[in-house]
């Protein structure tokens, strides 16, 4: 669905804004608590919470994140869903969100109201409250960034740090060919994989990928290491080619760090039975250069996304 | 300062987003925490809070909040005041941010840091940690959203809600000319009001006026109420005319409401003694329309601010 349009009574335009925010409040009344929990004050009002908190936020732009070829409920979960990964890398359960809307006047009222629809069962499948958020015009411009919350399963958080030289790298699900696959929008972040995995000795840390392993996993090496892959180890999703498992992007998988010791076989098998459905594969090693095989996969040859170039 | 520069040199596009990031964490320095406090991980990690919170967003987007005219460093401060305007209404203190910017490849890289160095002096003003945000890219845009959490200082919050038939309208400062005095990026939240308020029994509700008095003050009228206001008691800043005062927003002032048999003066006079310098004025009061004085200002013939028309 074309998100603009030239009919003006079809358009956000028509609404105004206090018309348009009265109608977000409906779109998303399944997920959006009553004043001055949610929507209608100038802050909301959010419950103390006696566990450390996580914060993140990610945008999902007109032309950069989908196109007009995208169902707007699609979108609509995919703006959530990109802040969830970020969630589940971290091992934390979410909780509450706001959105800013920056819209040209020309945005069709129907593709919003299907965007928020897509937002609204999304944020219900995975108990996040959409609690505020703000609408603005720009002209040209359909963007929405959401800013979500989380707090702590129980145990720690998994930060990207705290790999040390030797230690093993896995990676859930597969790799590669997001775009063509519809796997960007189609995905389900990995929530319940990052809580179990945080509760995991074995697992020194943690994070999701979204623009590729050979531009993410530099985040996660130890000082003075580099990471020493097994080709044939890295999983490919259908269709895709190792580079561009390793460089599109999009993935929201998984991507952690076991400890050199660790008892590899017990971690894999208790995730085989908490995760039946979840591929788990380890791909490799975090080696100081000297120590890198010959005939591994050197990630430096390899290229992720990269914004602004 | 022109946020767009056609040199490739001195624009994002020449730093690509490793770098950019690396520099915007140079910029922050002085309000940001180490990760995974602050920015550096999938999430930034918030420490638990024992007091309910508060949560609000808004934009600067260039052409709509500013434009070249502005130097950076006030469009900064600007878009961090803009939300602390909204704690300040509820009578909280503002705790952390993040910030989702979305750029232009030619934006100026210059531009960016001055606009950076101003948000930090502003985050370091008013105690608010900057811990994380996102860089995307769209063509033609320069916009930064912001999402600004606070606490409780001690009190309640003040709600919207609240306001019986007869209880008198307060407002601080002054109304009007905000564009061309400057006042739109020079004011000073009223944090300091926002919170002594909350802990006054006599306020039974406040917001702040961003899109005009006309506008915003029926979010506080109870129902089957309107505002009667008294023109002669509406402040107005110099160069302003009363329909300036009411109708153009962007006066991030405080509104409230203080109830109908409390004693006024007592009020007054403490407010007066706490906040020697900020003006504080009965404006009129939420009455039945058959009690309506015939002399009153009648807020409908006036007009605020409405974004999307």
């Amino acid at each position: 669905m074309k998100p603009f349009t030239a009919v003006r009574s079809e358009s956000v335009a028509a609404l105004g804004e206090v018309e348009l925010i009265r109608r977000l409040g409906r779109w998303l009344a399944p997920v959006s608590p009553p004043s001055p929990r949610g929507m209608g004050d100038d802050c909301a009002v959010l419950p103390a919470s006696r566990r450390p908190q996580l914060i993140t936020v990610d945008p999902l732009i007109y032309g950069r994140h989908f196109d007009a070829g995208l169902a707007p409920e699609r979108a609509g979960a995919k703006l959530l869903k990109r802040n969830l990964s970020d969630i589940a890398a971290m091992g934390g359960r979410p909780t509450a969100a706001v959105i800013a809307l920056t819209l040209d006047p020309r945005v069709r009222i129907d593709w919003l109201r299907r965007f928020h629809r897509g937002l609204a069962l999304c944020a219900r499948r995975f108990g996040v409250s959409i609690v505020g958020g703000d609408v603005a015009q720009a002209n040209g411009v359909l963007a929405a960034s959401l800013t979500l919350l989380g707090c702590s399963t129980g145990g720690r958080f998994l930060e990207r740090r705290g790999a040390r030289p030797g230690d093993w790298i896995y990676v859930t699900g597969s790799l590669g060919a997001s775009e063509r696959s519809g796997h960007h929008w189609s995905f389900t972040p990995r929530l319940a994989e990052g809580a179990w995995l945080a509760r995991r000795a074995e697992v020194r840390s943690m994070m999701d990928v979204s623009d590729g392993l050979a531009k993410d996993l530099w985040a996660l090496a130890p000082p003075g290491t580099e990471p020493a892959l097994e080709g044939a180890a890295v999983p490919l999703r259908r269709g895709a080619g190792l580079a561009e498992a390793l460089g599109e992007g999009e993935d929201y998988e998984l991507v952690l760090v076991v400890g050199a010791r660790s008892p590899r076989a017990a971690f894999e098998r208790a995730f085989k039975r908490a995760f039946p459905r979840t591929r788990l594969s380890c791909i490799g090693r975090f080696e100081r250069p000297a120590r890198i095989a010959p005939g591994s996969l050197r990630l430096r040859d390899y290229h992720g996304y990269e914004h602004l170039r």
